[in-house]
């Protein structure tokens, strides 16, 4: 089965908001081996919704809309798939029902407007929206089916894991297995040399990607169970982890928080972090892994000099003397967030994030990032050659949660190259 | 000029990765009068390419793609233009050159695969990269303009700013002008029953959307110049002001955190979060603002119940008797982060974010969110009524944030129904 996704919604072509929507569709339908060959995104408008349609199912059985399902009158998903399909529209006394519940719940009372929303195309199937106010449907007609769905994100996943999967499970006639195998501290060029030979396979396929700072491989395999499809994957990543284990931190996870998350959490450590140039980003990476409670118990942000001195304990002798952005600044701040949590693992960041200012130097992408157990102090240098905030925030955050999953992963051992902590200091 | 983007990647049609490439373009264009009517996404597949061209072409003069550029077997995007427009490719010496160069500048040595990168359709305009190794180009041929850009967004938005932006002003008749008023506190529904009769207007038009917890309404003018483009949103803004202005926060600001951050800056405030679920999410989105080293000199994030006691003070009778999540521990947590970082506004967050594990209650979307000046207080209870934890972390910090705003938009003022902070605290 083959499915093209539409987006609808003046404000993506605007760029008001990121399509996040396609990229968790064609996922989830890769997982249930649906291919997803198009994506495309129209705006809030009947005549070219309804040239998209057309296309659309000339080349495919499925397509899944997402959006314009709203109250106001510039949404019209439903409408002009009714009027694709010839289906008139009827008020669903149902759907209306639950909407009115739904504001009522919330102590509110419902606009009018929003009943707009209770009208269903003819013979379709109602997805129940238990998370918002705009219903789904399912239309089937002439060998074709439209799925529709909402478009806010919160509304969308629920309705299509609950309603839309077990609907599309009939339709699978193979799965697709994939397998994901990130790496961190190789190019994607480099990684893909390495493996040159495996990128040509084409059952399984090997295909590299790039993603800020980091490359994965993604090992697909076609087959009728996911027994066989495991059975074809496995020897290539065998293959592949012989190549570049080396920078390998996760095969099937998300990404190195998670990975990172769940060692610390096997091995019983604990980690905090004191962050200056990232501003509480490790924190809040690590605690979006459901459960990181039991690998997280603080974190201290310490923009100024001022909190670097008082709550981390940094000389401020050494802050006059090497700025807050030296590798003796960042050791003492890992020191200091060590001795505060008492966390088994203190991780400091400190660098110059950008964006570039006047006066702006070479030192904008430089950032320092220690990690102590205590006693030992491993201290990395980044050079970003960057100047773009977010990239150089996000990819020193990386560092510094990879920083730790190395420390973790040769636990109770000691992860080599470390200095000592105390005479690094003092040295200075 | 019409325009359409394509993204080409098989990493998209499989959900690897987020398509943020075109809401970047989408936005940029709008601002340069130049509209974007379809975005459509293909794979790493030379006929489904083609044919995406073909019918780009048929409908629009410019298509802008983005991807395939990379030096792997896959990426065929330069190819195919090529061969659609019938041109030879050629290997560049000067791209050539700065390719090595960009790896020298590493330290590291360009493996072989990158030259492929160098080959340039004859006869293009070469984009040079100055962020990584694959140069774009512009094809200018029979009338349609082909724009070829690499697809990591770190390269991408540079080579698009300073290479095609300029290229591009040559083709805009007029300009689009667009203004988006933000609310905080009012659903879109509701905001838009309140501003009804202005959703008709042409131009400039006036269009609401909902995002995370949020409401913005879009005024957007075509017109021959700036200044009468701003001429046709000026009373139409007014008008809005006068009807919604109570839940207004900002007038084209990105979001909730630059807005409070400029606010606090233009007031000469400073903040300090101590965060338990949203576990950095605060102090983060304040400092992805530029320049937020004026407003946030610190933040704690307190996970664990023994942290909130010894980092921030509170009581571990209150945390045993109320849990960590409830309205006290919330005051005194706020109360410990203003007196540590002796900021103007200490504020804190606590609650059950999700997601469902086993024995979840109703209280999943519950969060007390608490701000004080050392002497008032001013609380906040949400109930979100969700258990997806992203979106409760977002939608908590959003609230933290707008709380704070309230507070630095009173100021010298107290703003009111603020209780006091000691005998709150005290009285428990």
């Amino acid at each position: 089965m083959r499915c093209e996704l539409i987006s609808v919604g003046t404000e993506i072509l605007l760029g008001d908001i990121v399509n996040t929507n396609s990229q968790y569709l064609s996922k989830r339908l890769a997982d249930l081996g649906i291919g997803v060959l198009h994506q495309s995104t129209v705006g809030d408008n009947r005549q070219r919704l309804l040239r998209a349609l057309d296309g659309a199912f000339r080349e495919n059985e499925l397509v899944i809309l997402t959006g314009g399902l709203g109250p106001t009158p510039d949404d019209l998903t439903k409408e002009v798939c009714a009027e694709y399909f010839g289906l008139p529209m009827y008020t669903d006394t149902a759907v209306a029902e639950k909407i009115k519940g739904y504001f009522e719940k919330k102590g509110l009372v419902m606009p009018e407007s929003n009943l707009k929303q209770a009208l269903i195309p003819e013979g379709s199937t109602v997805l129940y929206n238990n998370n918002g106010t705009a219903p789904g449907s399912i239309i089937e007609k002439d060998g074709k089916i439209a799925v529709i769905l909402p478009g806010p994100p919160f509304e969308m996943k629920p309705m299509f894991e609950e309603s839309v999967v077990p609907f599309l499970r009939r339709f699978s006639e193979h799965i697709i297995l994939s397998c994901n195998v990130r790496t961190f501290g190789i190019g994607e060029s480099a990684m893909s040399e390495r493996v040159r030979h495996l990128l040509d396979n084409a059952n399984p396929s090997v295909a590299p990607y790039a993603k800020s700072g980091e490359a994965l491989l993604r090992i697909t395999a076609r087959a009728h169970s996911e027994k066989e499809a495991k059975g074809l994957i496995e020897p290539v990543l065998k293959e592949i982890t012989e190549l570049i284990g080396d920078y390998i931190y996760g095969v099937d996870v998300e990404n190195i928080e998670e990975a990172t998350v769940s060692l610390l959490k096997e091995k019983g450590l604990t980690v905090a972090f004191a962050e200056s140039c990232t501003g509480g980003l490790c924190s809040k990476r690590v605690t979006d892994v459901a459960g990181a409670s039991d690998v997280i118990h603080c974190g201290v942000v310490s923009y100024s000099n001022d909190i670097k001195n008082k709550v981390l304990g940094v000389s401020a002798e050494h802050l006059l003397k090497y700025t807050a952005v030296s590798d003796v600044v960042a050791a003492e701040m890992a020191k200091g967030i060590k001795e505060l949590s008492g966390a088994d693992f203190g991780v400091s960041v400190t660098g110059y994030a950008g964006p570039c200012f006047e006066g702006c130097t070479d030192e904008i992408g430089t950032i320092y990032i220690a990690v102590t157990d205590g006693e030992s102090l491993w201290l990395k240098k980044l050079s970003t050659g960057r100047t773009d905030r977010e990239y150089n925030r996000y990819v020193s955050a990386s560092n510094a949660l990879n920083e730790v999953r190395l420390c973790a992963a040769a636990y109770p051992e000691k992860r080599s190259e470390g200095m000592n902590l105390e005479f690094f200091i003092e040295s200075r």
